[in-house]
């Protein structure tokens, strides 16, 4: 089992982790042996593991803890974050994912449509056989739905050339920052916290998603000239509007539509002389200002959960991830 | 709300589907209004709802009826079925469903993907609403992976010329059968009856399941001449083989393969040389018989299931459709 090394310093979670790996990797089960090793290297191939890690934390929350549960519940959360990754390259035609090439690129859409709803229905099976209360799965199914729900959301706005902050905030709540909340909250609840931390939880998640998902967009443009390019081009052709942009249009709209306007058409200097307009306009830093906000409002909230080295560790954590370098 | 003439005689089961199409409706929200309605009008485009159905005769089985838990555990299944029905239609690239333009013609092979995800969360927002007991649902995400396993299977299944009449039992044994042997058991438990008559319900959902889409399949080789071809030649050109070419091809494969060989490529006349192929070596004979074995089988199990008004009325409905003509 293969971890990201962002662990190491953290050798609880980091063991909670590859058992809920080997959780994962038990329940995927496909005839098609192709197709089941492909996903398994997607579960293998070091990605972050952010949300079944908050969720780990936050299980420390209250005062129960049950790890055969708590690590059954972290393996669903992050095969339900499988399945949308799974679905979102189908969406954006991307070739690769954590470095692998993706399902869809190697096997077609077709393969990566099922896939996808498989590991939807592995992530119901995993929480079914494990979760003694029909509460937590019926938040879940609520929260998944708001997930789904910010993508069509998002999918409905491309091309909106008046999108605003607010529309781009609505959407990162629903497509990010739902399951960071998801994952605190759940965590709070397994543990037997009192309502006040469970919300509490909730919002620590929500604020760390929020901020998480706004400075992935802001890395798009903060790369070495020759990073740049592939993911925001194909954002941008798409319709797909980030906020350093959004900040940036709004100063002068005028100034961006005439290359926006040709979507699908953009042309590697379209893009070029957008990337020059953004920076000139300080989208980037804007973004940034918004980025610290949230991080900062995770961190206060952090410091108002109950003390306990599960804590300290969830403030360190989200200081090195929130404060990395762009 | 529209409903299938079908139902006509059956007064108690059409007003519960109505009931529950109004059910279905409700649970249904998304912020693009065109989607909503577009998913709407495929719950309102008067299909047969079989599984729902199926399900809300199974629960008069045994001694309990929860009339409002019933209606629910039907929608479920329903939607179920729709979010599997949309994700097909982007895997087959289908104009049409239900009469209706299908949501990857109208809004994009992506919007589809989401749309069918959205679909799967309404379905179990739905069940873990109404449903009081957690094995229902184990059991539930069990069969679902079961039938997007089958999904799995039929795709890798795609371009193989050996594949033999048992192949395609295990396949349309996961993507239909397990469906309507999930909808007669859920009936049979919620109605409370014993372990004997719940399985004895699944049997009868897994061969009318059986039976049903036989049938499905030899219809596309048995409209007028010029029905047939677009289904038969889209399936075939995608390497999809059903029943009645497996059983011709089985007497002389040697005649076939010439042209199936051509995949994708296959012209009209390459199709037309096929179903004629398949008329001459009696393959949809054969594939008759073994349907009419499925539904004797459904036919004497149902009779084996408690006496009631709701026996009567499955024999009745399993008779109409599986005897229907070809």
């Amino acid at each position: 089992m293969n971890i990201h090394a962002m662990w190491n310093d953290y050798p609880q979670v980091r063991s909670d982790l590859l058992e809920m790996l080997r959780v994962i990797d038990k329940n995927i089960k496909i005839r098609e042996k192709q197709i089941e090793q492909n996903i398994k290297n997607l579960t293998q191939a070091g990605g972050k593991l952010l949300r079944p890690a908050y969720f780990l934390l936050a299980s420390h929350i209250g005062p129960q803890h049950n790890k055969e549960q708590a690590i059954a519940i972290a393996a669903a959360l992050e095969v339900l974050h499988m399945a949308t990754l799974v679905h979102d390259d189908v969406i954006d035609d991307a070739p690769t994912r954590r470095g692998l090439e993706t399902i869809q690129a190697k096997f077609g859409k077709n393969y990566a449509v099922y896939t996808g709803d498989y590991l939807f229905c592995v992530c119901f099976k995993i929480l079914s056989r494990y979760s003694d209360d029909l509460a937590q799965i019926d938040l879940n199914t609520g929260s998944m739905e708001r997930i789904l729900l910010g993508e069509l959301d998002q999918m409905g706005m491309r091309y909106n050339f008046n999108m605003g902050v607010k529309e781009y905030l609505r959407q990162i709540s629903g497509k990010t920052a739902q399951l960071f909340a998801l994952s605190c909250y759940l965590g709070a609840e397994v543990s037997q916290a009192n309502n006040f931390y469970k919300h509490l939880a909730k919002k620590v998640g929500h604020n760390i998603g929020m901020a998480f998902q706004i400075m992935d967009d802001i890395l798009d443009y903060t790369k070495n000239a020759d990073l740049i390019g592939k993911p925001v081009l194909n954002d941008m052709k798409q319709g797909v509007y980030s906020l350093p942009l959004i900040y940036a249009m709004n100063q002068d709209p005028q100034a961006f539509l005439p290359y926006l306007k040709k979507k699908e058409n953009m042309t590697d200097s379209d893009l070029l002389a957008v990337v020059n307009l953004i920076h000139k306009y300080k989208g980037v830093e804007e973004a940034q200002n918004l980025a610290s906000k949230y991080t900062d409002k995770a961190i206060r909230l952090i410091q108002t959960l109950p003390e306990g080295s599960y804590r300290s560790q969830m403030l360190r954590v989200t200081l090195s991830l929130l404060k990395r370098e762009t």
